[in-house]
């Protein structure tokens, strides 16, 4: 009896440090993008996970990890740059999971800030051994574009993103 | 001894689940609202669950549905909108909850986005048979009225919003 | 057998809960801040805690206390702010953790509301006797200062902020 108990109790526990360990991951993209650690940026992924963007598609931790590099990017950082991704939505189902939140892209610009970006973020994510990696992550600008919406609602119902 | 000591752990698993359960509701309510989804967005309600916004007073699940199929919310979704809700701070009391964040609506506007309201939220919740469900959420804009940040406070406090 | 796996089970439930009270303590200091309760805000630090902002360091309850009933603060919670604070990174450490997320400080103006300042976040914390309090909070505004950056990466990798 005790042993059933013990057991569920453990099943329980290990769902919410499931959920817990995605959340951190979520949790620290903004804070690495921002802090330019490419190889922690890419880390995150999957070695052949998609970080799908409306602008960009990068395939595979070296691009995801060149992005970090960029001029661009680097660029963002020394002018001033915030990326602030959640409060995060989680759902596990055994092996994968899926995400999903809002990120706002924030930029200094003439001793203020600006919004530049707000997004419709999808994480869809596998455990492996070592941990969660995000297989791909599909974000959709919300500029009124409808996949963008359609893009939040799966993930709250836990369903993959639209191809 | 083992079993005071399971019971123990069980009832402390309880509590975390509790708070997940609340705040995953809570970050469900932007994308779910961004996302157009009215169904949903009403069910995380009571049936006879209250929405208390400065300019809307939504008693029921059918006017928060209204709410969402309403032509100036969709108009929102069309123009590109944002409701970033959270991080939540839950306070957990048997059968009943307070919780207490803050959100940003955040609207595209000629290719930038604007914060258009920051605002305070206070969440009462109770535990249902089939979950937990808001049974008054109390919305006031920081525009420096009085009831805004006293809202703020009874919330983090555990304690019902000021009628 | 049973006695070893519900220790297993006591010691992964104890870190879950030290990272909810850790999450919890960083999602009151928004509401408490821009709800004006003082004497809140600076019991969420140790008493010889210390704020180190761009502008300002605070050494000790008393004057972080002071920060939030001065004329400057008390001006912003009548013109119309909202301290948005987190998603919350956090690795506990035995009796100590450091924490990491952005802020945005968002201030009502002309009937909108701007982003006045958008910063990194470190927090380190110790456990005591009633629960975790914050030893040093370091803030620093991202506008292209090197340090800033420096910050964040220093909080996922759950290092202390370099002095």
């Amino acid at each position: 009896m005790s042993e059933d108990r013990l057991a569920a109790v453990e099943a329980r526990l290990r769902l919410l440090e499931d959920e817990r360990d995605i959340a951190r991951a979520m949790a620290s993209y903004g804070p690495l993008v921002d802090g330019g650690d490419a190889d922690a940026v890419s880390a995150l992924w999957a070695p052949d996970g998609v970080y799908d963007i409306d602008e960009l598609f990068l395939a595979g931790r070296e691009r995801i990890r060149g992005m970090v590099l960029s001029p661009a990017h680097q660029g963002w950082i020394r002018q001033g740059c915030a990326h602030v991704v959640g409060p995060p939505h989680v759902t596990v189902e055994g092996d994968t999971a899926v995400a999903v939140c809002h990120s706002l892209m924030v930029v200094h610009e003439g001793g203020r800030y600006v919004v530049r970006r707000a997004t419709a973020n999808h994480w869809q994510l596998r455990r492996t051994g070592s941990g969660w990696e995000v297989v791909t992550r599909t974000n959709r600008i919300l500029d009124g574009r409808p996949e963008s919406p359609a893009l939040l609602v799966a993930g709250v119902r836990g369903e993959p993103a639209a191809s």
